[in-house]
């Protein structure tokens, strides 16, 4: 991952592009998990946007994004997994600060914690 | 506030993460007001964007987002006020130049201007 | 073009604001076109992200857009043109380093490629 080979620590990540398969998540906060949707057709990649975190010492990576079907509506959400068609455009910009993050139970994500 | 303390003048706001209840409005270009809608139920913040200028000397927040349902459907607009669940995940990019902001009668909104 | 006065090369492009006039695409991945959608009416443009790198040695923009109706749903896709109005704030910051592209005649669009 370009996270660990370039030492990033804590970065933002914003992509465009393409996709043709996507699984996207919604968090369910009453049964505290991520209900999942799969889409197996073209989209457009409107936006990833999310962050790069250190959790347990390794890089983490946390995307929500937006994406277009063919009669220009979308579907959109917490980012899973995806396989980019043709191409995906990623900025990956390192900040000054590092943030850490961990899984909380109470709430039953993985959160940015103070340090 | 982040940016009165960190004397942030101008910087580009991006973030991820979820509310529960969420104020979105639209422009209404001819009546020149914003038309709000309110939401009482878990989103994802799929894509929050925005920047922060300075208007009367103090920072202007002006933020547009798009926020996921259960269904991966999404509503999107104006961000007028947002109330965080679990956590939002904020990156603030000060930018090299400032832009000033105040209200233009004209056209009804704060518009950045040349100076 | 502000990229070729700046003398930008590659750059992450992000943007808010609203437009009145629009033509967005769909890329058509079976007959390799771009299926292009006309909207005339104000849109709350929610998101606009993409990047400025080098075509032929000049700047070459690549942008897709999340746009907000009046009913709070949105068209989203590649962006082919936008008239904004009243403003459209864009952020554009350079990266550290430089993206070509050229046409790829087997996947039918502008692609990034290794140098």
């Amino acid at each position: 991952m370009i996270a660990a080979l370039e030492r990033v620590r804590t970065a933002q990540v914003a992509a465009i592009g393409g996709v043709d398969r996507l699984t996207l998540a919604y968090f369910n906060r009453e049964k505290k998990n991520y209900e999942e949707h799969v889409y197996d057709e073209y989209l457009e990649v409107v936006s990833m946007l999310g962050d790069i975190t250190l959790k347990d010492g390794k890089p983490f990576l946390h995307i929500h994004g937006t994406f277009g079907k063919r009669d220009m509506s979308v579907v959109a959400g917490h980012v899973v997994s995806a396989s980019v068609f043709p191409l995906l455009e990623v900025v990956i910009t390192p900040t000054k600060n590092t943030a850490l993050r961990r899984f909380d139970d109470d709430v039953g994500v993985n959160v940015i914690f103070k340090t």
